[in-house]
């Protein structure tokens, strides 16, 4: 999927490869729906892992900077698997043998809600206070908005206050404001691995800020009682671990849900994570842009914002999106919120280069406020169709007999295909993926999300059926190795089952 | 304006001060109205200066970076200015005593048309691609636009192509962009001083790089025809200061129409400074900004994108943005283009933080592309009505016999107050500009360019005729020695003289 460069240092293993140019992080769950069998490589565990991405690469364009060509190496690595998806996208009409994509962590079920509602016209209001210069921070209008929604949606103890709400482009930016304003050049951040890959380049590309990923076994071992369990032992080894090597850490990044796990940490081992934090004067990163693709009610979700008392608020930054959970990733459109006055300050300094447009800002507010439309139209309707979703593709894991993750948050399953890898490395991993794509179907592999043992891969499940009946064939015919696409692909009907949209 | 913190070093002097926040830059132009009869200060001339706005900070904040507490007070000290206007605002219902806007360089002449635009049904298009992930470098059906937009706009030979044009949110980030994957970090770039000061910010807070100012003088000497007047000469002996400090210097950037000045630089001078770039082969970035709010047609401007051949097209980076030729700061569009590939790729792979919505892509397009409308609508409309703001505030100045520079292009005056200056001092020049805003009109001191002759000024004059009026007023009861802003302020009319908009 992606090029490394000739002798590349360990560097470039921690970069998100496919998840390079387009969100192609991969989720699934942490309810393990067929135990994970197979045993972990058996060479000695690796616990930790301090990933320095811009090691080893040196720029060969003379025009660049050293920076410019790591930059560059990032585009062009990703650049190299996605050329092939986009030069043969799957179209239904134009190009029904073109590959079909479960790779993007994207939400494809809702446009039809999503364009009604964006389309009211309400959402178009043009005024000179919105053309002109904003508040780098946000509009007061749209921040008191999200205070709001997030109050509602997080359940918070109490309201949420707009001065500590900072709007940016999308959560890259809060990451890579986030990294620049905490961290010095090479400080690292702690990450539990598997992770969402894409988060490597968004703390190291501007800020030069490294992550030290805590490595998580699918093994289920010890005190442990699901597959890629964090715990705070084990953030405790990979941080002594970063020390001992000289790797100043500043803070812990939690993603909840988890991408690409899908788990969620219950309210008593977020309190836990942050003690840990606390006791290291650690600043934690949370990432709650799948919060409410929780479709699984049953899960019980609770956003850290719900928590009666963080341990350490000036530490503690909260970020969210309405990419996911509502199915746009196009529109740009993530928030930071954080009691830290000093560090709001400093992300909305750099605001400047994360802004984004005042008529946007007034389409997001009139989004968020309209609760009716979220409650009674938005969310029971996508919440159906990701359910719907899911159930199919993991039915058809199950007649594979494969074994995956999957917790009923997120837009992804978590599947364990060790068993096709018979010497169980991650060039065998790599060549899975290939076939994947030559026989038309686009997933992501572990490696993308720093998963230390071969043979995981992240399936996105939230795209309209008939798409994800064909890619479910398309996998089907890998596994079993057949090695053709079928000419005249069977029962994939262009119409969904129940409804249009599924 | 702007507090400096206690103990400064010289770099803080660099700093864009009143530019922080809010885009406090002050345009004039090249024609000089009335000699500037005033010698600069009588000791050794500066030729450059080297600008580390990173030096002599230190974070008073345990939870910020040292880094983080630098772009905090870069935030912090632009907001000290700031927040005393934001508290006071005029408004000529709810505020008619609060404080007239002649600092930000915004043009407020043509809401009016702009609304009535981008209201229309065209405007807003929701479909699925819009509301996915983008190619980073922007939607090809923008880039193809601004392609064309600026192959008609720039009078190019040839038509430019949409492979070189990389989409982001505004020009700040082109410049945070272009600054890290063109330099290393603490490497530099040259630019003609007075500049517009928040370019300081731009290339240092993500990408630490600083500028060298090439510093320009008001009087004529030598072989110059005009004051402040840029030649190979003096970029030459900058570079050799530089250089002698063992600063490395990559690059030129050249505002075009220059801001504060208004400069334009003819073909042969463009042809001039290029030539010297490319002998020690350093990039030029082009700003270019302004290049459609040009009101004067006598001035010939040209944009170097109608040069017949660059002498180093791979060195060669143009920007150009909706935010000042379209009135729209807010809007958050500017766009590079480069025939660099490896430049145009490295920037892309930046995008993912400097994104901008999928509807926005879709106005944008449906902006550039309606040349009816630009052509017979906007443009002279537009220009008609700058040129009437100007002659109006020049005509104000020249009552108050003060010299000032303008050459028809921009949104502003550079007003030469240095015979209110007794002692010719920078603190001459901040208790000036304070006595300004104390009689509530708030204007750009010289400083927040760089500008090394302290007592030259910045007065924003695109903005409706009535606060126009009471803004001058203002000014000349500050420079008359008044002390009181009028209680009844006289024959300013909240009606515009001839219509509505002026």
């Amino acid at each position: 999927m992606f090029a490394l460069p000739e002798k590349e240092s360990r560097a470039p293993s921690t970069c998100p490869g496919p998840a390079s140019t387009q969100d192609l992080d991969s989720n699934c769950g942490d309810g393990l729906e067929r135990e994970c069998s197979r045993k972990p490589d058996q060479k000695l565990p690796e616990l930790y892992g301090v990933g320095d991405p811009t090691a080893g690469f040196s720029s060969n364009s003379s025009h660049l900077s050293s920076r410019g060509g790591i930059i560059k190496w990032f585009w062009d690595s990703a650049e190299a698997g996605y050329r092939t998806y986009h030069m043969d996208e799957y179209d239904e009409d134009k190009n029904p043998s073109g590959i079909i994509n479960l790779g993007t962590s994207e939400n494809k079920l809702c446009f039809d809600l999503l364009s009604k509602r964006l389309s009211q016209s309400d959402m178009l209001r043009v005024e000179p206070a919105l053309l002109q210069y904003p508040d780098w921070r946000g509009h007061l209008f749209l921040r008191e908005e999200v205070a709001r929604f997030l109050s509602f949606y997080c359940k918070s103890p109490v309201p949420l206050q707009a001065e500590n709400v900072v709007v940016l482009n999308g959560c890259a930016s809060v990451f890579s404001a986030l990294a620049t304003v905490l961290c010095e050049v090479g400080e690292a951040f702690l990450i539990p691995a598997p992770y969402y890959g894409a988060i490597t380049q968004h703390v190291c590309l501007y800020g030069n800020v490294r992550l030290v990923s805590v490595y998580l076994d699918s093994e289920v071992t010890g005190p442990d009682t699901r597959p890629f369990q964090l715990t705070v032992e084990k953030l405790e080894m990979a941080l002594q671990g970063a020390n001992s090597q000289g790797i100043k850490v500043k803070g812990l990044i939690l993603i909840n849900p988890q991408n690409p796990l899908g788990d969620i940490y219950s309210p008593a081992e977020l309190q836990n994570f942050l003690e840990f934090a606390k006791r290291h004067e650690l600043h934690v990163m949370v990432d709650e842009v799948y919060m409410l693709s929780v479709f699984e009610e049953s899960v019980g979700y609770r956003s850290v914002l719900s928590l009666e008392r963080l341990p350490d608020p000036q530490r503690t930054h909260v970020m969210w999106a309405t990419s996911k959970d509502f199915g746009m990733s196009g529109l740009r459109f993530g928030t930071l919120y954080t009691e830290n006055r000093d560090v709001a300050t400093a992300v909305a300094s750099l605001c400047r280069y994360h802004g984004l447009s005042g008529l946007v800002q007034h389409q997001m507010a009139q989004l968020l406020r309209d609760r009716d439309w979220i409650n009674q139209v938005y969310l029971p309707e996508n919440h159906a169709r990701l359910k719907a979703a899911h159930t199919y593709v993991a039915g058809e894991l199950r007649a594979l007999g494969i074994p995956f993750l999957s917790r009923g948050a997120g837009f992804f399953i978590w599947a364990d295909l060790r068993k096709y890898l018979p010497e169980g490395s991650f060039e065998e991993e790599r060549r899975l993926w290939r076939r994947f794509l030559d026989h038309k179907v686009l997933v992501s592999f572990g490696k993308a999300f720093e998963c230390k043992e071969p043979g995981w891969f992240r399936l996105v499940f939230s795209d309209k059926a008939h798409r994800l009946c064909l890619g479910m064939q398309r996998v089907r015919q890998v596994l079993e190795g057949k090695s053709q696409v079928a000419e005249d692909p069977p029962a994939c009907q262009t119409q969904e089952p129940r409804d249009r949209h599924r």
